[in-house]
């Protein structure tokens, strides 16, 4: 028996390619625990080798030999996978009210809720660069749902008693049950693991803001010494930065949170029953606890993915905003000796072997890689976004991956940060006080006593001969050393006057 | 006496370049109406020479020789003259409330008013590429403000009987003012032209939604021929991102109202006033007639414009949305003969000289060309907005620049796009039909009658022999003339079953 | 004995984040074969423990603990690995010739080769998202190297017979190691993987606009009919595309081919001895077959990564082509029945269950997610690149991975989309030459003999009434039958005139 | 008379926008010398009035009122006018040669060389975003031509005694023309202004990098302090950079040279004679003194700009380089008091009013806002440039217009820097003395004479203390005050040793 039988409008296409095939098998076989054997799927396109061990069946077989691209590290995120275990066990369970057989429907609940448990991800091996409805994926979900639903009730593998398309598929098309996993993963991990990372972030900075409220220390616009501010006050631009992020991923939930489930394949519908569309969200909603509902149009739900294009959005602004903090702690904490060096960070691991003090923030250095990388994704989103084509866009697999790839790292790394650089910040007081008070710029504070010609002329001299504002002061005679001191107190510069 | 004085540190280098920054002088003096004098201003640099019949002052001067890039295409963007016109005037007002000379402050705000009226355009020579914190924009506001308000009290230009600094910039500084004059400026362009244009392109869709609801069409996924669908259906997903993307835009404008005015140099607020900011955002929210209040944190607004960034990113997302019903509008509307013909087109121009029915989708180039460039400054948003240090992020103009070329191109062609396309969209119902017939893909209906099998086959067999289903049907002999008119019924296909 | 021991200075940090990195190595460790026991490896910050089933040491061990970013996904990639491994041979050998005792040397060697065969990636667990500079995976390879060194000379791991600093990492530092591996990991994927596989697509290409050279079809302007051409010339423009793709890659190896390595901490090449990088690019050169040299300024290749922008410069406008050559392929092979047509894609898998003739364009598709994927990666590279500080970049992890990202995803893809797209492509030539010939614009050649109007005449009312030109001109009684054959020639029109 | 007549398929629509457009000529002609009297022009389209004094056409004046977007600000960039006055110029002089009437082709040349000068800027008033083929502009340049051309004959404008079609764009098509003015004005951008500002700032760099050589500083890396260099060395670094980055443009110019010109409407070459192309090529190259030839391929030349992609690619790849030396200079020349301090950045304006020594970096930060823009232009041009659709690439206006703003904003920004920042930067010898001693990092150089062990103890005791090396080593007693001196030599530690 063939390994495969090939469409036969291209059988020398297919007759050459097949050394290739064979190696690309080889190659993953030896990269794992290897398959001894295999069995016959069928599809439309005929019978095909399926190794034993794995429940997928023919249409995934297929797309592994057609898409050998990027190898293991490119598959399917794992938040898609289990999304379809739960679209697949909703789906089943409203079928069920429309005239699935219970006994099939039920079976497929559990192959599904373990799909969606994450117990069956080896059985998932198809690629993110695939066809653009992510059909294949959809198509190996229905494959492993059925055979595994087949054999909790007793039948075999590539029997098809649970059926992929007739059974677990039901009332549905890989055009909107795609979207659909794409908006349940993104939104499940949004609420789940990205908002609390950011979350404790906040919280953290927030806690220094308070914990470095009595700090004052030299401002610095341009790069260059300005007024003074708290290092609470400083603190509390991040918090505030942060806070907006949170209302800013907050703001595009509304749109993610709406399901295509229900459109089939170009948003008609045809082919479900009336409510199925409610139904199932609502089903959905109940499985996440979170409010899914039904897309008020199905035509712009599986067409475009402008929700996605939005949620990525926000996380571009979250990153540049992190950028900026990341930035500003790793150069507050720049020295020890020779740099800015008013923050203390934590050492977390050996600068170097022989100079204590060296510690290189390198938890800011890990955030801002990923921000960089989560702004250069929302681009790649963007494409993907406005590539859409009559009643579908093609791009939905690499606008989920992107996007998932950008909630995982950015929450991640948020963590991380939080974890091991924000929480053990410290603040070099004796520097920043050094700093302040050798800043020339405190001499706006004589401007209401000596006059604004007087006072630059001490700021002057004071620059010109590098020495103290007190001593240019005292030593142009325009006022007492007492009198200076009562002036120029930092601690007066912090806020708007009564 | 010097055309102009230099730094004493610098003399060497500005001698060399003084002949490049003559030139320059001349090439713009050649390019418009001849200065055909100057009169010396000066700061604290010392004097300079500027030309007599403009308003601005020394530091203008300075700027546009220092800065001599791109030309005067680069100036800076109309509508920040004009907020700075409000926020002066704004500024005037209530530093009468705390002490400023009611004749002086009267006269700023008729000269603001002005400026806020574009009436002295021609006195904002500078360029976007500058100081990063707008800082000399802020400076040549202040000194054609003040310039023009003495001589409204009867006073000469350059006599500063109405003080730049101390005057019409009293309370302020460049770091709060220039953040403050982007946000009015941004908030301004989209509630008075962006949304309206926006809107006027979602009810023209939506009323060709309505127009074409029951024209019954092929749909296409993958660009390939799929189920049916109505022209109207297809439509409305067209209307529903343009109202999203309304959606989008409104959510961001909550930060957008928040004023950074009150915080000064690094976001204190030194030297002004207890309820300062609060009284110059609630004068600016009169003026405007928009709900601008004053930042909840005023070193987030002063060293982040993460507000910017957060709308330019519902620009980015609008753009993905216009461009692709754009381009599903060209391709729709391709042909005459040779493509898919379903819509008839304005023609607004001669497409060729010999071609009839030619009409190139101009409109949605012109579109699409701007998405192209909206997504592109997008990025330079984000880069601009990640790269804030410390209490001030320096990408102001650069920032402010790209937002509002964003929005006034995108608003523009949106409406040039609906005025002189959508408006006029027609179907080709002749076409719609013909190839709605020919589709084999209807062949799904036969499926309840004859069984997958022999609908199948006849699906092939017109493929094959090139021709209709109802040909192939009855003469593989599977069912009458009749029986397939009868089943055989597109608009039974639009949506789910009873 | 504790778990580990952390820095005295931040002991409740560590002990309050303790049990979330236990659940983290639990994780892991549930993920994959059990390690049943650990052995305690050491460094500067003290004894940590390692589990005793790997090679590496404490310093990657911190790194596992302190970057929980991403998981297994996330990994450095594998070209890394292998390039460290050929970079810590090269060393090896080179520092023998400077004094290194030659038994420890042929160890490392041997321990070497193995890395750079990929024979101990298990060993690598080192997530992307680490410090800047690499030095975690840096130290990794030293770790590794050493144990397995060690092993060979029979010692055992975490002795430090063979010591990772002193020995593997001898005359480097991670700062001109990290930038040297980058460039080893894309000149190598760029020389033997990516290549190649545009050269194929080149020639498949090529082939086709051979094999197509004599099939007049018409041309498309502005999505509208146009004037004919060949499908081979319409072919031969994707094939120069191409070939140019290919010129621009190649014009980026130059400065790949500068290695860093030498410039130890800040480029000035502290702690080697004369002629070390010379020696060191040499025998990198003779290990990989490719003309490495020494970088002729050391301080640009650690402090920028401008040769890896310009890298994925060339990859970003391959995949502008590419995306152009995928979409039109798509377009033209749409239908098949309501599109254009004019192309018949290989069916590869079942379009659809039940519409013979549906061939889905997912080659195509899976291409042109790559390169928006490509698109976006280039934004993060570029951000990367422009935010290094001083005398390090430290972005260069993100910017490795996100090329050798695109560099793998663009040629696979490429591979995949010759293979199964373009080398199966037919012309449907019934359909193209029904289109050349029902099309408007042929009329032009009748210009010369009956004139402007008269020819425009023929068109309009061809194009009013739906008929064809023939049918017009003879009605209109404008020329015969016989005369408006012998003009209306494509054939005639697809070039200059003698 | 009307004042225009509209498609008679859309009277309605013209009707109700004839307000607005009437509105929007009343505004441009407020905004500067009113237009008192209108001609008659037409078009295949019929009669339209367009301004007494204009030379424009009708075709010119329908675009004008089809697409009011982004206003005066947004014309066509001046080098495309330019160069359509090259390209016209070449035409007649090679279409004289084919059999152009000499008289006609010459006053054509002389019309054209007017254009070439930029002395008939006013007459070319449409915007960017029009037809994406850039036809308006096209016609535009012909109408203006032949009307100018007219009058040098003594005809009057208007009676087209000198036809814009027949004779002016003889040979040529929109779609060969366009992207011919693109690389004619890109390549001459490029050649005589772009890379004449860049050497310009290579050379003051390398001069700063000689003039350096012998200042020993403390090298940072992860902002940390780090082993010493020299600041020559360190600027040798940004020398390079510039010095690759004048190699990259280059790099990028033989593909800018390949015209198009001679591919007429699809790129076969249709109503073009044998050798035209390969003669206008030449032409141009004379005009222009730069190697032009004509494309080898005009189906790649017209339906793809990847030439203008891969320029842009070099820019953006520039843009990181001088971002990285921008922002390492405005970090080393933070202070004066209070930061970095190792550079003395020129003043060269009030960076404070009050405070001396505030020199605000602003010539830096206008290079890196340019910097953003340039790097989000080249998304705007990579999306463009992916976009194309079968015989051609309609988003030509917008990727010319983006690339030659890129290219002047960072040719005049580097020259700007160079001029007003770089050429004036003066090392702070004490502060870099201070610093490089006051690090604790020299310890390293008594590794070899009193051990690891020790020489840590050193730094330890120093950084606990705050104190200095020498202090701290005295103190314990491990070496005398002369050996300290002799050893801890930062001359020494600037390159391999023999």
């Amino acid at each position: 028996m063939a390994f495969y039988r090939a469409s036969k409008r291209h059988v020398p296409r297919f007759g050459s390619t097949a050394p290739a095939v064979l190696s690309a098998l080889l190659r993953s076989a030896l990269a794992r625990p290897i398959s001894t054997a295999f069995r016959e799927e069928r599809d439309t396109f005929g019978p095909i080798l399926v190794p034993i061990d794995k429940l997928w069946g023919a249409q995934t077989q297929r797309s592994l030999q057609n898409f050998d691209i990027g190898g293991e590290r490119e598959r399917m995120p794992e938040p898609i996978i289990r999304a379809f275990g739960i679209i697949k066990k909703c789906a089943a369970k409203v079928n069920m009210e429309y005239g699935l057989d219970p006994t099939i429907a039920r079976a497929i609940m559990q192959a599904s809720q373990e799909v969606s448990e994450g117990k069956l991800n080896e059985h998932f091996p198809l690629v993110i660069w695939q066809t653009g409805s992510g059909t294949q994926s959809n198509m190996n979900a229905n494959e492993v749902i059925a055979n595994r639903a087949s054999e909790i009730l007793g039948y075999k593998r590539g029997e098809k008693f649970v059926h992929p398309n007739d059974h677990v598929n039901r009332s549905q098309s890989s055009n909107d049950t795609f979207p659909t996993v794409m908006h349940i993963a993104a939104a499940t991990e949004v609420n789940f693991k990205f908002i609390p990372s950011l979350k404790q972030l906040h919280e953290s900075l927030h806690a220094k803001s308070v914990e470095f409220k009595d700090i004052v220390k030299i401002g610095r616009t341009h790069t260059q010494d300005a007024t003074p501010l708290t290092l609470g006050q400083e603190f509390s631009g991040y918090t505030t930065q942060v806070k907006y992020g949170l209302a800013r991923i907050n703001d595009t939930l509304p749109h993610m949170y709406q399901l295509a489930q229900g459109g089939t394949a170009v948003g008609t519908g045809l082919n479900t029953k009336k409510g199925f569309d409610v139904k199932i969200a609502a089903a959905v909603a109940e499985e996440t606890n979170l409010p899914f509902i039904t897309a008020e149009n199905k035509f712009e739900a599986l067409a475009a993915h402008d929700a996605c294009v939005e949620t990525s959005g926000a996380l571009n602004t979250i990153s540049t905003s992190l950028m900026k903090i990341a930035n500003d702690i790793r150069l507050l904490g720049s020295g020890p000796r020779c740099g800015l060096g008013e923050l203390i960070l934590p050492e977390n691991e050996p600068g170097s072997s022989i100079m204590p003090g060296k510690v290189n923030p390198t938890q800011c250095e890990a955030l801002t890689m990923v921000c960089a990388q989560v702004m250069g994704n929302h681009v790649a989103v963007t494409i993907g976004g406005s590539n859409g084509h009559f009643e579908l866009n093609v791009f939905k697999p690499m606008i989920a991956s992107a996007l998932l790839r950008s909630l995982r790292l950015l929450g991640d790394a948020s963590s991380s940060f939080e974890k091991n650089c924000v929480r053990g910040i410290q603040a070099n007081r004796e520097r920043i006080s050094k700093l302040l008070h050798e800043s020339l710029m405190l001499v706006t504070s004589l401007n209401p006593k000596i006059g604004y010609d007087k006072a630059a002329a001490v700021a002057k001299k004071a620059h010109k001969e590098g020495t103290t504002l007190k001593a240019a002061a005292l030593n142009l005679g325009v006022l007492s050393g007492e009198e200076f001191d009562e002036l120029v107190v930092p601690e007066k510069m912090l806020g708007p006057s009564d």
